[in-house]
């Protein structure tokens, strides 16, 4: 019989918080710490801070990174920024301590384009410590890259690839609802897009993925970000949008080669939406459409992917992959350590 | 650079001549030889066989196996049988010969249950000449259980997984019209079921995949073979199915654990069938639901998916693998060699 995998989770914000009871569920895992630089939660029971049934687990909070890394862990869980820059330290310090790292940082999911430098740098520590690094999580990582990437398996030719996601953002957590400017003025809407606080993070990785996965060529990737606003009062659990206020986002991103448009990425994000759908539409030989009605619950998969990928992520060669590396799969819950 | 992949294609029937198009389009691949046991194929240029606007190729289409495996070989696409017992010989032929080997035949999707000692023959032989084994094609080996893994990758619980298949075979090609028993009284339908001459292979093998991609635990997987009865006059290019004959199948497998269903899947596949369709369902945390509509082309699919997954073929660790180990992918045209 095998130890069990040794977790930490790095960040428990409500991402980390579900991604920590999901993997408490899991036979073959055994979590060892917990980091959050937040010291209201640092000292606190982690099963006491994400309201575990079975509470107290006896596993401290600590804001200390390098005390929790210096017990000896095989895979931490990490979901703290969006942002690479804001995170690299942190992953740097996690691989430096000989830890696999799956991280639900958006712009680490496909990072070659915008950070190369820091993506070489990535994989060379990653693989210096012989462990390897992922990104991942419902979007960027799943709805709108890897699971046209499974589609595409099916296809003799692909020439043009399109996934379009909406969600009613009025059933997800209040960071989400903010990040997605709901209840701003559009005033304070553009400005904060111009200052890069309100936009969802991962379409122009997405489109990288597939260019690369789907051999498409993509030389220019274009990305827009347009408030949706509200025609109606809408009240959700956490704010209330009136008219005229903006309930959300509407984002389009393209990949182009040589003038010609192969990635369309649509995505459509805020309180009030109508029923949420994830649809992909591969045009090739054959045509081939994907629908997930109802669309796929981006804070249960976000937790659900990172969490089902561990197995892989061990079993993967050392350095920094990708989704698209990846053959993604379930976590059977009973699976023996 | 690199050399290119050397591929022989063994069994040229329509699926092996959509295959060979189809890898004829790799720059990455280069075709080494052909195999067909059928002497009106043997001798015969393959790109005129499969009908190639650039014939002839100047491949000789060869009955003798052991002369093509004399030539250097990376991989080996089998195209002849369902059934794993007709097919291990060829098998063991083209692994002792030190080649990869990609192969349709649904008994090898997943054989452990069925064919244990066999599988693990097959299994011993790949490792010791360092390389991979693995049955795959469009179902099974893509709709009704990669995919369905896939999905759950999203998921934090699976109780259950049901997959729903709808073919229209009069838009496929002349041996599947026959396999499924279009065109026979149902009397002979019901005799060729029991020979074993009537049916789709693949819905246990898919079952038994889910059962432990998922943690399914199913302890018992039980199949029924019925005809669907044509009520009206169905004309396919191949043949006529008059009202009272057989217009296909209608198969459904279960796979069952202490008495409990976990797995269902449904296969209806018969000439005059309305649009085709591929559904997915799991019950689990959250539910979610896959649709493809008009459904995946078999025949496209299962060449598509035969020859897209020759990169992660040859990438993964040796021994016999299956569509569960590898991560499903597009091979683009234009991937360097």
């Amino acid at each position: 019989m095998k130890k069990k995998i040794r977790v930490v989770q790095y960040g428990v914000g409500p991402i980390g918080a579900s991604i920590v009871k999901l993997m408490r569920q899991k036979q073959a895992l055994v979590m060892t710490g917990a980091i959050d630089k937040d010291t209201e939660k640092a000292g606190r029971d982690l099963g006491e801070l994400v309201a575990a049934e079975d509470a107290p687990w006896g596993i401290p909070v600590s804001a200390d990174p390098a005390e929790v890394l210096s017990h000896p862990t095989d895979v931490v869980v990490h979901s703290t920024s969006s942002s690479l820059t804001d995170v690299a330290s942190q992953l740097m310090e996690c691989l430096e301590a000989g830890a696999c790292v799956v991280s639900t940082c958006e712009e680490l999911s496909y990072p070659f384009r915008k950070y190369p430098e820091l993506a070489a740098k990535l994989d060379e520590a990653a693989r210096e410590s012989g462990v390897t690094l992922l990104g991942t999580g419902v979007n960027p990582g799943f709805v709108m890259d890897k699971l046209v990437l499974g589609l595409s398996a099916a296809c003799q030719r692909v020439e043009h690839a399109k996934a379009v996601r909406i969600v009613d953002a009025a059933k997800r957590r209040l960071p989400l609802q903010k990040k997605i400017g709901a209840g701003l003025s559009v005033e304070d809407f553009q400005q904060r897009v111009v200052e890069g606080r309100v936009k969802h993070v991962g379409l122009p990785e997405s489109v990288a993925m597939l260019s690369d996965g789907l051999g498409l060529d993509v030389d220019t990737i274009t990305e827009t970000v347009e408030a949706v606003v509200a025609t109606d009062t809408i009240r959700t659990e956490f704010l209330e949008v009136q008219p005229g206020q903006v309930a959300g986002i509407h984002q389009i991103a393209r990949g182009i080669a040589r003038g010609v448009e192969k990635v369309y990425l649509e995505l459509k994000m805020y309180v009030g939406a109508p029923e949420g759908s994830d649809t992909i539409h591969l045009t090739g030989e054959p045509n081939l459409s994907l629908v997930i009605p109802g669309g796929t619950h981006g804070d249960l998969a976000t937790a659900a992917v990172a969490v089902n990928v561990i197995p892989a992520l061990l079993a993967a060669p050392a350095g920094l992959r990708t989704a698209r590396d990846l053959p993604f799969c379930f976590f059977p819950p009973l699976a023996p350590p």
